[in-house]
């Protein structure tokens, strides 16, 4: 269950193994989601980066794919509960991933929209940009001054590159087009709780990621809890200091919950779950006491070396997809005991910043700037999935870099008679 | 007012005019319509087909761009009013389009969208997919029957190209994707009232077409009336006989409506307007005893030599936005009287069907087949706005045409839980 990247590797691992896969998911896609934030910043198109499960899966005879919205899994009769149907299984793969979350307060998502899906990404892209819009209208200063500012909730990769994307929109791809607002007085604050941002990276490559977005006109503000989120407004908390913004856009890139199906396993099996609800997994990725059900990918809490569960990225869900595959190899072979426990080899970590901006710790090696942005331009074009979108995405990055212009810069889904409620 | 062929032209033709100009369209894109049935059938994304208007305006320091929802005119006090303000002018150009009207019955629209938007082609683009998903996951033969069968009611160029485009889908893109029905096997009915398909083409290549759509599956039926539309059938009538299809797709590409603000001018000044809701304009474009107001494009009904009324294709309107501008000059200089009448120059009409299959009525020279069709490329990539999607297009095209792929095959906007709904 779910093409993501721990499902669609799965799959596309049992390719020749005489096996019947079905692979279901809710939407008829697989999102490369890495480049998720270039659509929400109006350089993507979601087509680009989105490869339609059934084209991927075509020539595999062995798998069907189906489009569903999985309800429950009953363990018991070996049975995925669809809203119209069941399923029957016998060996069973949860990768259904996660989600984002407020820390207790879900009715910030009112006001603080996340990022995980192509839905969210273009509503998220119509925020961004009817802000300035509306910026533009306004002739009141502090309400005009209150839409050109954007505050991003949480430092990670996908905060940092929102951040970083938005500063360019701010200060270049918009430049010339406004006649009553300078695009580039927009005020961008980055909030992150710890004491830097990119936590996961090497200190040096945090402060070289907060030079470069400063650069770009960012605030980061680190050591700073959001405490309160409405309409218009962020309060933080830094220290003693209580300290509230005035701001009409407000991005979230923090809390990640796993996906409900982690409690689902937990009261019908007594799985064990962590706090953020993802399934605590054997070594072999099983669930405890079910050697045929095995959870992967954001879903999974698999304890690393270190101790700390592996990060909620695609590069763990990829290898755990593959590990499953042999496994299930393994099994049909009858040699079941022999298999050693899943081992994730750590390629490393990128983030990028700006054009020549980026940060890369690749185990031994650290990078920054231009190096950096070469490597992880290389290698999202190595991994997205179908040949047609690498080289569509490669003419929009040449151009994006040639010009600034984003030319996915469209304001859509919206009812066009409640432009001034936002 | 108006950000489609006829606003756009006319804001560019006053470039380097001493006039201040403010285009005001409810959303921040042009959008170039004639490729809108291609993001309704997966082939393009909605950014390739749109350009943001302050991005092809930014260099005119003359002009500004409003994103704004027109709701009257009070043409006494020479102002246009918006829901949060009011703009004053002195000259009005109304060039605000038309919608899909259902013949006195709206009840329709729930079940056959039409195609005016670019919300309206990603939500047919979803139903489109989702039809064939419901049908592979469907048992009842009876009811698969109904997920495989499309319905489009209309059979001018929109009606044409998306029966020809749903015809390869069917065929070609879909051929290895699913396992337990044959795409092909989809029935695909085209539906036109008159007594052939393209009726303002001549009747040797409304013939041609009608083969071509044929040699792609699809069944054309001329001098058939819809008479009723349900959520999973159409009744038609042709001649003595009534049929009803079951069906869960019918698509709309049939009757237009004027833009209310027709209705509008009719009630405030008093301008005439025709069964359709278009304001019948003065051969200089203006309403009558209104110099000062002209009303282009869709909105406009102006008797060509023939007597018929301009159709509501892009040409008649960028010749009108281009008119309007030199008047709008002519009258700067003081000459106001001097200049001529509206004059439409028809350079013809082109419309595709297929790989290799469109007709090309270029008024003394009539087309089909590959030379129609190459010529139908060329013509629509010269007339993208940005240079940058020029390009995409083609790209996009060119791996079209050699592997049948639709990559932007993306079911979106959905409320997944809702999908046995549909």
């Amino acid at each position: 269950m779910g093409g993501g990247f721990g499902g669609l590797s799965l799959a596309q691992s049992l390719k020749n193994v005489p096996v019947d896969v079905t692979l279901l998911d809710r939407a008829n896609y697989h999102l490369f989601q890495p480049l998720l934030y270039q659509v929400a910043t109006g350089s993507l198109s979601p087509a680009n980066i989105a490869a339609p499960l059934r084209q991927v899966l075509r020539r595999q005879q062995n798998t069907t794919v189906f489009l569903a919205d999985v309800t429950d899994i009953d363990t018991t009769r070996k049975r995925v509960i669809l809203s119209d149907r069941e399923i029957s299984y016998d060996t069973l793969v949860v990768a259904t991933g996660s989600s984002h979350q407020y820390f207790g307060h879900d009715e910030w998502g009112k006001y603080a929209p996340g990022l995980k899906t192509i839905e969210d990404a273009t509503a998220m892209r119509s925020r961004i940009l009817l802000a300035f819009e509306a910026a533009e209208r306004e002739k009141d200063p502090e309400e005009r001054r209150a839409w050109l500012t954007f505050v991003i909730v949480g430092g990670g990769p996908t905060g940092v590159e929102l951040a970083g994307a938005l500063g360019e929109i701010a200060n270049d791809t918009l430049r010339h087009d406004f006649r009553d607002i300078d695009p580039s007085s927009a005020r961008i604050l980055l909030v992150e709780g710890s004491d830097r941002i990119l936590p996961p990276y090497p200190p040096e490559l945090s402060q070289k990621a907060q030079a470069m977005l400063q650069r770009l006109g960012v605030t980061v503000c680190t050591g700073t809890m959001v405490t309160s989120i409405e309409s218009d407004a962020v309060t933080v908390h830094r220290g003693q200091h209580t300290e509230k913004f005035r701001t009409r856009t407000i991005l979230w890139a923090a809390g990640v919950a796993a996906s409900p199906l982690g409690q689902a396993l937990a009261k019908s099996i007594g799985a064990p779950v962590d706090k953020a609800g993802r399934v605590v997994v054997q070594p072999d990725l099983t669930v405890p006491g079910h050697p045929e059900i095995f959870v992967i990918g954001d879903l999974a809490n698999f304890s690393h070396q270190n101790g700390k569960p592996l990060p909620g990225v695609a590069q763990p869900a990829i290898q755990e997809g593959r590990y499953v595959a042999n496994v299930i190899k393994s099994r049909l072979s009858g040699a079941t005991e022999a298999l050693k426990p899943f081992h994730y080899v750590d390629r490393g970590n990128l983030a990028v910043i700006g054009r020549g901006a980026a940060v890369a710790d690749l185990l031994k090696i650290r990078l920054s700037g231009w190096p950096a942005w070469l490597i992880w331009i290389f290698i999202h074009l190595v991994n997205i999935v179908e040949f047609q979108d690498k080289i569509l995405v490669l003419l929009q990055w040449g151009w994006l870099y040639l010009s600034y212009d984003r030319s996915a810069r469209l304001i859509t889904g919206r009812d066009p008679s409640k432009l001034d409620l936002l």
